[in-house]
């Protein structure tokens, strides 16, 4: 797994600085650019993989895992903004508001949810009909009925009088960041026009085990490691799983989830050993 | 022309209500529907009698006029917030950060582009080829080579020493405001794969007159009739046309770009009467 995500993050950094290079020059496309770098590329590498499966070309998903990447990107430019989550470190370097201005920090991470629909509607990515498909499918992953409903839960749960339960965090984590690793696991069967049910499944188990490992190293972690400031969520009288399940009944949770997404593979053998394998290091890993 | 307006008016309020009673209920839609109330129509009116000059029904225009307006909403939450314009006021209400919060502002803007691209994938528009090519060119309006860009411009000109010149007022509106005005005056021409020269033609010279009508009613404007501050960019001693060319120039100027557009429209005949109409009214409102 390791060589692909490598060469997955290679390719993304690629697709991503072609893209931003063909803007005009200045301050936001700067910020854009700024936005972009570094990060896990769990999203890209579900979009990468799931295309192989589904016989789908590197050349024609690229521009899908490039799109997922700037909307994650837009996403946390905004997430850190004051007004929201009010951070300033983010994968080891100064936020966009703090590096630049709110006002830039908003207007990039406006350009770059633009720019993530623009890469969509690439010709190098199949037919017409599969481009609509998958805008479509994306649009209702990261709007008002996906991702960004999901940040408008979690801000109203922070403010809630009673402290949200399992269930409650379960659904806001489903659309805050489940939705949008859903998007990322089945367009390689969209593009494809093949049955995204398995990859959809697989998704979801992972999308919770994702969070859930969040929220165990915003206790447990690093912040040199991480790059983003720990122990926020305790401070801040946040409900997440570490704090309803406990640290062990979080982790126990995390581990169920990662079998459930490895037997929703089952279709697809041997080939999904790279998905396979990333279900197991989201649980393991130290970032 | 106002028999029309007003049917526009009705048909694109009842598809973004229907629009946005599809998604969950909650602050955030409630937000989102707040910041698409009222407002001129200019640019949902212009989707509709391009897609009628060049044979597109209404029905099929309608969800283009809906994105074009849900677009223009989300600017307006995000040029309004204190990070930005920093405006309480926007057609007569509380613009949207005052009434509800900054977050849910943010937020609100970041699902209100979301929807625009949504509607834009909507099958009644017409074939895959048509709404891919509209996505593609409405993405190009509105994000880093468009309307934010010009947001951006107009952010880095009142904050730069020097006094921008009428070139660079041109240039930043034209991005700002000209982009998207553009997109909706050919859009009808895109769907029908018709030749969008000639509307772009008008839309360039009619989204330069509005843009000095709104400089000169910013200075001559009535607060109740207009819905929003007056004497803004005065008090921030911003360059506009009114400030760089005089009442009596900007007057002019806008009165000869009004009658280029129409000009434009020679190819049309008498069918592009509305559109003549709406470059006259765009001068001559007082709101």
């Amino acid at each position: 797994m390791q060589e692909r995500l490598e060469a997955v993050k290679t390719m993304v950094a690629a697709a991503l600085d072609e893209a931003i290079a063909r803007l005009p020059r200045g301050e936001l496309a700067d910020a854009m650019r700024y936005a972009t770098l570094g990060g896990k590329r769990v999203r890209a590498f579900l979009v990468m993989e799931s295309a192989r499966l589904n016989g789908v070309s590197d050349e024609a998903a690229l521009p899908v895992a490039a799109a997922v990447e700037a909307l994650h990107a837009y996403s946390l430019v905004h997430d850190d903004l004051p007004a929201m989550d009010d951070d300033d470190l983010r994968r080891g370097m100064p936020t966009v508001h703090i590096q630049w201005s709110e006002a830039t920090a908003i207007l990039a991470g406006d350009a770059l949810q633009t720019l993530a629909f623009q890469l969509l509607t690439n010709e190098v990515i199949g037919s017409p009909e599969a481009r609509v498909a998958l805008i479509a499918e994306f649009a209702r992953a990261v709007g008002a009925q996906g991702m960004v409903w999901g940040q408008a839960l979690d801000i109203a749960a922070e403010t809630a009088v009673e402290e949200p339960d399992v269930k409650q965090v379960t659904r806001i984590q489903e659309a805050k960041t489940g939705a949008l690793i859903e998007f990322s696991a089945v367009a390689g069967a969209i593009i494809a026009g093949a049955d995204p049910e398995p990859l959809r499944d697989y998704a979801r188990n992972l999308g919770l085990a994702f969070q859930i490992a969040d929220d165990i190293l915003d206790v447990t972690g690093d912040e040199a490691a991480t790059g983003k400031r720990v122990g926020k969520d305790e401070e801040a009288g946040k409900a997440t799983f570490v704090s309803l399940l406990g640290l062990e009944g979080a982790q126990t949770k995390a581990g169920k989830l990662v079998h459930r997404a490895e037997a929703a593979l089952e279709p697809y053998g041997e080939a999904a050993g790279n998905l396979r394998e990333l279900a197991r290091f989201v649980i393991e890993r130290d970032t």
